[in-house]
Formats: C-alpha cells, sequence, structure tokens
C-alpha cells in the first residue's frame, strides 16, 4: 500500500570533518522516499524552484515515487548549510534560505486523497492539518515535528497530535513538548494527546518506541565510519514506515521489525553526503544489514 | 567460582532532586560485592578506617562475601560527597576526602590467592599490577579505570591492559584512552592493548560489548524513577562479572547474559539511595527484569 508523504525537497550544503558537499540534493521528504521507496509505493508532496531540474529528479527517477504532487514554481529552492563539529555530534546552521519552502501550501493531487498511509514531514502544524483535510481515509497517519513548532504553535501542534497514530521525534524533543525530563513519563504525557506509538530517535544511541505493547529499545548500528549524519532521522523514518505500509498488519512484531528497517536504512544513509549511499543500495544489502542487528542484539533467555 | 575485587569501601553524602542522603555506604568494591553476591562467592580487598564498624559491615553479613580483605587502619573511611543536576546527568564532586584511601595498599589474605576471577576496581594501576602479582593464576582478569589513569599514568596503565582479560570503561574513558572518537576504531585500539573483551558503558544509552565474536548492544532499562545513579557503574560491574565467575563457561552467549544480568542489577541500584535497593533484592526479581530485558529488545526475523 503506498505512503504519502509531505515535507521539504530541498538543497543542502554540509560541511563534515571529513569534506564538503555544495547544493546537494536534501530535504526530509528526499530522504524519506527514497528510503520508504525500497518497501512500498511513495507519493509525494513537496514544492521545490525552478533551479530545481530533471538532473536533480533523477535521483526519484526509476522508483516506485510519485511525483505528481511534486510542485515546481518561480523562486528558488529551499536551501540550508551546515557545519559539522569534529565529532559530528553537534552542527551548526550556517544559513536556511526558505525561498519557495516559505510559501509552501501543500496540495495534493486528486489521485493522492485516497492513500493509506500518511506522514507528515517537519513542517508547520497548520499545514499539517490542512493535509489531513485532504486525504479521505488514511489508515495510519504519522507525523514529525521539531522544537520550533513545540514552542511557538503548540495548540496547533496539539490538534494534529490528536489525529497522529504514530510519532516521531528526537529525545530532546519529546521532553520538550511534555516538559518530562523522564523518557518514560515524557512518553505516557505525549501519548496521552494522541498518538498510540511514540517513537523517540536518540542518533547514535538508537531508538526507544512506545506503543500499546509496551516499550521497545533499538541500537544504532555501531559504524566505524560515519561520514554525513544529515538525513539520518528522515531516512530512519522512511524505512521505518515503508515497511509498515508494505505490511499486511501493523501489530507489535511489525512494528518493531519497522524499527529495525528504519535503522537499517539510517545506517547506510549516514556512510555518504547526501543521498548518495541510499541510492546505490540494494534490497538485500538492507535485508543483510537487518540480519546484523539481530546478530548485534541477540541473547538467550535464562 | 569465588571472585576477588579490589576497590573501595566508603562514606558516601549524596544529593539528588529527590532528598539527601548523608554518609551512607558507597564505595566501588561494596556496589560491586553485593551485585556479585547474588550469582557467586565474593573475596572483598578494601580499607576502612575506625569509624566504619558492624554497622556499617551489616550490609555485608548473611551474604557470601569474605572480609577477611578488608583491612581496618587507623584514621577515617573514604568520603565522597557529590551533587546532581536536575536531570541527573551531570553530577558535581562537593569534596573527596581519601582519608585511609590515599595509603591503600592492598594485601591479599593467603586464602585469597587462589582466586580464578578477579575484578580490578578503579585505582591506581600500579597497585592493580601489584593484585595481579598477589593471585596465582586467575582464569580471568577484569578493570575498571578513569580519566586520572588514563591522563596521569598511562605507562602504568598500559602495563595493566596488556594482563586484563576484560575491560570496562564509560564511552568518553573509551575515547580518551584510545585517542579515537568513533566508538568503533576506540574498541579496536583498546582491545589491541590487551583485553579482549571490551565493555563500554553508557549510562541510560545502555552497554556495547566488544569481543572476539563481534559486537553486543544492550539498553538501559527505561525507568520511570530513576532515584540516584550512584554506584549504578559498579554495580553493573558485579553483576556482570559475578554471573560470568558463576557460569560453567566464557564463551560469547554466556558473556552476553552476564551484559543483561549487570544491566538488571545496575536497573535496580538506582530506584534508591546508597545500596539500599541491592540490599532488599531478591534473585527471583533479578531473573523477572532479565526477561523484562528479553521483551524489551526482542523482534523477529525477517
Amino acid at each position: 500500500m503506498s505512503i504519502l508523504v509531505v515535507g521539504s525537497v530541498a538543497y543542502d550544503t554540509v560541511e563534515t570533518p571529513f569534506g564538503k558537499a555544495e547544493r546537494v540534493l536534501g530535504g526530509s521528504a528526499s530522504f524519506f522516499s527514497v528510503a520508504a521507496s525500497f518497501f512500498t509505493p511513495v507519493r509525494l508532496v513537496a514544492v521545490v524552484g525552478e533551479d530545481f531540474g530533471e538532473a536533480q529528479l533523477a535521483a526519484f527517477r526509476g522508483r516506485p515515487i510519485d511525483l505528481d504532487g511534486l510542485e515546481r514554481t518561480t523562486g528558488k529552492t529551499f536551501h540550508w548549510q551546515g557545519k559539522y563539529s569534529y565529532d559530528l555530534n553537534h552542527r551548526d546552521t550556517v544559513c536556511t534560505d526558505l525561498n519557495v519552502f516559505e510559501f509552501f501550501k501543500p496540495r495534493l493531487p486528486q489521485s493522492y486523497r485516497d492513500v493509506e498511509h500518511v506522514f507528515l514531514g517537519n513542517i508547520d502544524p497548520e499545514l499539517q492539518l490542512d493535509v489531513l483535510q485532504q486525504v479521505e481515509r488514511p489508515r495510519l497517519v504519522a507525523c514529525d515535528t521539531m522544537n520550533f513548532w513545540i514552542g511557538g504553535k503548540p495548540e496547533a501542534l496539539r490538534r494534529t497530535l490528536s489525529r497522529v497514530d504514530v510519532l516521531l521525534v528526537n529525545d530532546a524533543e519529546a521532553r520538550e513538548l511534555s516538559g518530562e525530563w523522564n523518557i518514560v513519563k515524557a512518553a505516557r504525557a505525549i501519548r496521552a494527546l494522541g498518538p498510540r506509538t511514540l517513537v523517540i530517535k536518540k542518533g547514535e544511541h538508537g531508538v526507544l518506541m512506545f506503543s500499546d505493547a509496551g516499550s521497545f529499545a533499538a541500537p544504532a548500528y555501531p559504524l566505524e565510519d560515519v561520514f554525513d549524519p544529515t538525513g539520518a532521522g528522515d531516512t530512519f523514518a522512511g524505512g521505518f514506515l515503508g515497511y509498515l505500509a508494505s505490511s499486511a498488519d501493523g501489530g507489535e512484531a511489525t512494528l518493531r521489525k519497522a524499527v529495525i528497517m528504519g535503522s537499517a536504512l539510517a545506517s547506510f544513509c549516514v556512510e555518504a553526503f547526501s543521498l548518495d549511499r541510499l541510492l546505490r543500495l540494494t534490497r538485500p544489502e538492507i535485508d543483510e544489514r537487518f540480519r546484523l542487528f539481530k546478530k548485534l542484539t541477540h541473547f538467550e533467555g535464562i
């Protein structure tokens, strides 16, 4: 079953201790779409400028990614520039040129409205709500957000969350959203706002998922060469929700396998700049890394 | 089979956001001994002052903890005072009164010398070496250390590490010891110094173990009420090595179960001040938490 993603398609300029990439393909919806497309058809809703052409679209071609919802408008494409610390654990935003993204009003093509899975990328919660008005009867709505909206539009965000099944945030965002430092208490408070499933991304420390069945902890894959963390969280979301959308049921066992699939995809994403590693990734490689996660975490009972 | 522990027995004064405990039982060897004693007999080597009497020893009585090596000498017992931040993630040392611990020279009773498992707590690496001269033919030597010795006595520490089978450190210590930021590279560099098994403790983010069989990742148990983290690392070490010493073999499957046992013990330790929770803990409670770790981490294959 297909999944709708609404988010950003952008140019990134990224500097890490290992090199610099200028104006390469980035944006939450780009990483999400390519990651999800390994498992399920994707319908993309985003906006780009006149400087975004067929060369950039090549990343999405030849994959089950529907581009009917990718609006091209007068102006320049969203551009983000960031620089990572020597340990990759901190990054400074050098500049954010919203450009055409500043006036983004997601408009779903008629052909998208019967979609069964929805991922609301990290945009204004009012726009997220507006997207939900445009889909007919989704089986599962997932959502991302950030401190900017948690602090800036708390009421709109709460209205969105009341209609969300799965929320994906990082640990700092979970704490800010709930007002609770303890992550178990934070999870309980957030789930009371609507999302029955909460996925807390902790970067190199892995993922914690809270659902009706309890909690699930998955590590990040211990990698020797982390090259560029940009997009890892969106790639995780794409792998997680893409796998979920491709599965016959959304029960706990499937949710857990989806977390591992998302973690596997993210572990590839950070091996190169932009979507470079994802674009040459194969499904057998993903499945092999899934099995390595099993090896990494397995222990016998007593 | 019994395990020898050399380390500190101390008074701790601890302030957390939830309260303050004055001059309660602490010290690495105290937490270690009680944790390990759930699995195997312990032989304790430490020093206390005249202010440490039968009331304090009560914690060790009624358990398989041999106190013949607990020296009592003129002066006061080691006293540490610390204060935790509101989120328990940082602590400031208010004062460290080494007292009798400043002149600690571990002397093993004759009856200890045939011990098969050794844990060298976090003391001067020259003293750790001295302890190894006093044991006959240990099957397994494990060791803890800290930034003070990594920076201050690097040569002595390297000599100790060349005779160590298992090193337990936290992630910052692993990075400092190896000079590598990436944890996989750090692990390879440290294992080249001697320890075939490296256990990296990451506090609330769990544990990474590197051994001949590869890497193993275990989460910390997501607790709703963390009261006082003091001693959690030493409690982990006690559970880990105590379980290992009690097992017929030291293969990878046993090492992994030992990591979970250590994590289970540590998750109880932080529920109360000092050794309070450990002292009323039962083996069935430990085994039940082990099973909860299984539930927390299990996922099906693809």
